[in-house]
């Protein structure tokens, strides 16, 4: 049960919801966001929602089965769409394409993705500085000031930037130079980083677990969500699976999944999620049609030559090649 | 390394070309297809295939790295078009719908489907009567009987009839009235049916084991391939895997790589797939996007009564509506 | 619900109890086994069983509420004993260890292999004559020739030969010459063959499928049970996974659910398993820690040298060594 | 490649052999840990390590060709052996049996399971303080005042403390407390956290991701050691798969493989591994068949009652019983 409060609730009158609800065998948490005040009631007796609803200090109450509740499209209908300001916005109903290289590795790089971008009027950058890797040798990344270049370079041209924070201690000095937070699929369940990222005012997108049920991100969604921070992007990576022809399966049935579920967009990571370059563009296409409101596909000017994961970054031409298609399919979809 | 030979190619210049090879440690199959003779050679020693295409009795010669030979577009770069007669084609670049129910029921049931297929001019039913059942105590489907009814309505309107065969000794007794055998996946590895499909001269439909690797999907093909029949659909149709939220997961990175590694035409079977109703139409869409060749539907006049598989089957609006999605998709991808 | 019926039920007796069930809107199978006859009640009301049970024909009868009912334990609690004859006992207690080479490869190697197992005091041979092999290029096996040579020389020393059995087409003419037909995991639900196994006197070993659920396993089981053969014994054999260090996962979990759920006895195949020969042996005590009724492993004089599957194949060295470890965990367990 | 250095070489001799491995493409990475220093030298050409073994300053010189450098076998061929003080010891040859509640409730509970511990021998318990859970509105654990509690008990009987780590931010204040930290499936790859782990001079148990490899697993410990902490225990605690009939697939199978890839010593936790109280002594057992060190189960003196994973966990008689079963297989493994 979600009930959300009025603005101006007072203390005593949240006072009297919880005793009541504690009467009912329901566990309360209160959840107040940067845009809401809310009580969640958890896996109590059958209650009479109503008389809930006419208690002073209510605004509205939702019955919510689901084991996730702030993010259930049990109780909010409407798709959440994430504005990042000057005119970019995700899940309004367009496909938003996201793209930038797997590694920010110098100014030069930077300014010509940030070129390349700017011309096919993509207006969200990813690219990595803090870089989870398998092994303690390899390369970690620029670090925060490749993370002030980057950003600095990207919005000379109004382009958003996405980029994946590690660890709840980075989330401070990220802050000035990031437009979107990413959780990495290895991050999905480290609960002290989403606790935290729930006290940011900043959107965060949040990936699937290597081998993490829907149910699962959901409830991962919930942790940034119930700590106060309500734009959040569910997005889908691949899972892992017997198959080697590919280095994951990129599981689009999530897409229709989670949108059916949950108020809050849609992404897809078709880069990781397939990890072959040549089939990556055609995964893309796919995504669109399973529903997803953007992708987040990993470029470079000369793919042979990337820091990291060359064997799925598109060149500059798959991908110009690719936004044509998707512009195409779009106008077909609507 | 494949060997085209020449229709008029004679024993005794065969008899060279297999010393030749055997010379080269190569082991060499003699392939006779309904449309042409080749000598498959595996796994020998560096060899120069100008030699072997200077021989009398022999048309062409290709190096094929893949352990699959025949079906490998390493041979074969043109893509494989199944023609089923009456003007149905699968595989030249539109994507071909196919619909039905899951199990053919009574003659009420396949003349209301065939009406409904007419109108919406889809030439291609499926339609079980052999049902493989996971207990012995479900309904095995009506058998022989119910495949002449079907056959003989479905006829009457000019649309294909494609239908599982569970076992070798069942092919004679259908052959009259199939104009596609379908293989299940449990049966995708089942050797003895596949090499008896092989001496057929009907298409054979091929879908992946319920956890079969894409090279073991070829290498089943590779089976009717060699044993005579070159007319083959490779289908995809959900591989198992942690994720609870759906039956199976719809692997569509099948798609662009099976189109790539082959030149059969690839089939996407959504319903078994995802095994959720609500969510059959976007993956039969993003199947499109992936760039499938077609797709294998199941639907109902009421899906509730459906006497199999009623949680993955359409109704008919569901599927007409989906069908104009399809159009519309299809203009835009061509 | 399980309707045991005395020997000298008469067909009207039977009609009588279908009567009742069918009232109270359940199905009903009959069957009739090498040992009995009974009458499987397939999902209808409630019911009050002691009416069935004072019916005239009636011996007994047991709620079963396990989708697959003969091989449920909740039927029949006593562990089932297979009995090969000569005093060869599976299921009794003691671990039987079978062992042999993958596939059959001439007489000289059937000599030396029995001759060892004799030696060791190790009374069932395996060795495969019809090879399920993912390439239709690859050695197929000596098929039934092999099998009689096999059979021929595993008698004189009293030794009792399983070998696996492709298609229901091989079951008549390898009757003669195996005295335990074993189903691979290709064919674990391959439902023709399943049947007709279902009618033969001899048991059946049946493997898990390559992905197949234990549920499916056991559901398989009950095919060949509910056609009239009670003595099957059930084998993991090793599941699919993401995990590249092996080539299966032998999922020993398996060994105490279905020790619980059914009276069937338990076998392990770490060779296939594991699939990697340093590991077989460990992987073998495991399996009898986990409770295993016996194990089923791959052994060659030269396992270089094995005509497949060399790569897991143990060596005499380390099979008598395995023997000796066998001994004296089996010791401590009892 | 690993190059032990002496304990008194200096920095210029360490910049000599860098220059010399720099020359011939190798990376270097310099370790001090609390037993030695070592330069990991990662991916450069063919060299002659006599060459290296000659230098000033080397006392000893490895090649190594795992990805994987300071806890592969390859370098150290005797088991490492992680003593805890007053006689505990694991990875000696004996099997340990660690065992305590999932979560540590209250003082009366902790007093309950060190008495029952103490009496039957057992020296190290777990019990876990700060609960890493699905959903934020669940029991997140005692805390850091539980942990003072539950130490406070357990070190009146000489027993060793293990409990989960969940943030690089816990581990100074945790320290005083703990015996062993763990690392959870889920931090399995959280690299903050296992840097930050190899500063300390504290043996870490290490678990296995939910889904992850085998190399990822070494891979992670080798953080923890090239940190500077060798003390590290790997842990199978199940992989999910496709098998809905208990919760985890133990995988078993990692024992033999990971006991000869590494020196580490190697737990399992059938607790969690397989998630079925019914089944976990079946899976202990089969782990010491396995080969392994030690394993890790949760025990309660009322499992109904338990404040988290009652599913899973063990009565006191259960545990017992396993107790003796242990000893027994222990004696005859010997």
């Amino acid at each position: 049960m979600i009930i959300t409060l009025q603005a101006d609730v007072t203390d005593g009158q949240v006072g009297e919801i919880r005793a009541l609800l504690r009467d009912g065998g329901w566990g309360a948490a209160e959840v107040r966001t940067q845009s809401g005040k809310y009580l969640v009631g958890i896996s109590g007796k059958e209650i009479d929602i109503r008389h809930v609803g006419r208690m002073p200090g209510v605004r509205d109450v939702h019955r919510v089965s689901d084991v996730y509740k702030l993010v259930s499209r049990q109780w909010k209908v409407k798709p959440t769409v994430i504005d990042l300001g000057d005119g970019v916005k995700i899940g309004d109903g367009n496909h938003t394409l996201m793209a930038g290289p797997c590694s920010i590795e110098d100014e030069q790089q930077v300014r010509s993705t940030v070129e390349f971008l700017s011309r096919l009027g993509i207006r969200v950058m990813r690219g990595g500085v803090f870089k989870p890797r398998s092994s303690p040798y390899s390369f970690r990344g620029l670090g925060l000031e490749g993370l002030k270049m980057f950003s600095a370079i990207a919005r000379e041209r109004e382009i958003k930037v996405i980029t994946e924070v590690l660890d709840a201690s980075q989330i401070e000095s990220m802050y000035d130079y990031v437009d979107m937070y990413q959780v990495g699929a290895r991050n999905s369940q480290n609960f002290t980083l989403l606790d935290q990222l729930g006290k940011v005012d900043k959107p965060v997108l949040l990936k699937r677990g290597i081998s993490g049920t829907l149910e699962e991100l959901l409830q991962s969604a919930e942790y940034i969500f119930s700590n106060g921070n309500e734009r959040i992007l569910l997005c889908e990576r691949g899972i892992r699976s017997f198959e080697k022809s590919y280095r994951n399966v990129l599981d689009l049935n999530a897409v229709p999944y989670l949108k059916e579920k949950s108020h809050l967009p849609v992404i897809v990571d078709p880069s990781h999620g397939i990890g072959v370059r040549r089939f990556v563009s055609a995964m893309t296409l796919a995504g669109i049609g399973a529903g997803a409101d953007g992708s987040l596909i990993e470029i470079h000017e000369r793919p042979e030559e990337a820091k990291s994961d060359a064997a799925q970054t598109l060149s500059y031409d798959e991908a110009e090649e690719l936004t044509r298609s998707i512009e195409r399919l779009e106008s077909a979809l609507r």
